[in-house]
């Protein structure tokens, strides 16, 4: 498929806006993917106003494309909706735990790659926003979220206005594992990680960041334990107060 | 895209084989897909020995996809590759938390979710198993899963041998938000469910459940409080003898 082959993240768009009737047809139609028990637990905040993306840019890092997308989607994990069918049907739903969240930001992650899918085919650039599930609670705020709703990707989305090299991918070894799992080897790492390593890209990223190696980029600089365990401790806090709660 | 639009999960396989050549030209051609920092937090462990079906039945509650299916695989959230990758290169690696399984999560489903429309486009059919979560102890002692490696979804893979109808589902309306998020109401439940439930199929299978409602079917015979909250608690275990520690 072309368009999958083809594909780069898209960060700047031109001035021609994305119509509701294309947004609503390609929404619609990733409504196909596989869902638990066809109960589709996962919705979409649509942001297309100046001020509502003013205000989600700080989530985000203040990442120029918040707020220069014609269209910045929400895919949130919700089994507020399902619930309150539940309610409404003499029905009594026991979904606040951490399964419930789990299979319901499944369902979101599967109907947002089958969008992208659709939106990538159709034209549109895209650009998947992991910060998300950094700064949830001020994004549930902002998007008033109700008990059972938790976001969990962003998505911004235009008509493209670059063309970006593609970034390297590690060979198929590094992902596939016949019948059993072998875990990663010195060898492995070497036959893996040495194209990826020796691209003048990454040595230049090495460079920049004053680092000896590739991966300290990523352990010192941009993933940090530090901010990784103080963000792990966000989402579980925000998790409990939507109402997805966890067992000791 | 045709062959989203008419995708329906297969469970029936003919005996036509699936060649490695195809199966990993299309995992390959997945790698297209968006994922953190380019680290490509995932892999795949291919099924296809009759003893590892066998094994893995059992983990999916026996249903005969697992054993019938010329290919079954198992998608992993995988920070153990990259975690080997930094200790190999002077790295401290700090991804053994929960934003981080998050990540890794969210990684393996996007690509999971590439990998099955490239499959569907191909021709092949295919059902994605949601009880890889259920139980991912047994999984991960049958597969070998080191320490930072999780799965997250399984796929039974094959020729379609079968044509099942398309199930119904929720309008658009269910599903978007225009800027905020709007929380269900009496009316929206109605216009969004109504058609839902007046469908033979739904209506049967309220009748053969004995019960009042649609929704009461999801709640005590399908996805039980208590059931999800036992769940609940094997994942978290899961979640910590995995290496991706909680905090309280």
């Amino acid at each position: 498929m072309d368009s999958i082959q083809n594909r780069r993240t898209i960060r700047r768009y031109t001035d021609r806006p994305v119509s509701d009737a294309l947004l609503h047809q390609l929404l619609e139609e990733a409504e196909r993917t596989q869902t638990m028990g066809n109960l589709q637990l996962y919705s979409v905040v649509i942001t297309r106003s100046e001020e509502m993306k003013q205000q989600l840019a700080p989530c985000h890092f203040n990442q120029p494309m918040v707020t220069t997308a014609p269209v910045v989607l929400t895919f949130c994990a919700d089994f507020h909706r399902t619930s309150e069918w539940c309610h409404h049907r003499k029905a009594e739903p026991g979904y606040d735990n951490l399964l419930s969240f789990i299979n319901a930001a499944s369902d979101a992650l599967l109907y947002c790659q089958t969008f992208c899918t659709l939106a990538e085919a159709a034209g549109l650039g895209l650009c998947y926003l992991g910060t998300t599930v950094y700064n949830p609670e001020k994004i549930i705020e902002i998007l008033n979220l109700p008990h059972l709703v938790m976001p969990v990707a962003t998505i911004t989305l235009g008509w493209p206005d670059e063309m970006p090299q593609q970034p390297e991918r590690l060979p198929l070894s590094a992902i596939i594992h016949n019948e059993r799992y072998t875990p990663a080897t010195t060898e492995s790492i070497d036959r893996d990680y040495s194209a990826k390593e020796a691209l003048p890209v990454n040595q230049e990223f090495v460079r920049i960041n004053q680092k000896e190696t590739l991966a300290q980029v990523f352990t010192d600089c941009r993933y940090t334990r530090s901010v990784n365990e103080a963000l792990s401790q966000t989402i579980l806090d925000t998790l409990r107060r939507q109402g997805f709660s966890f067992p000791m």
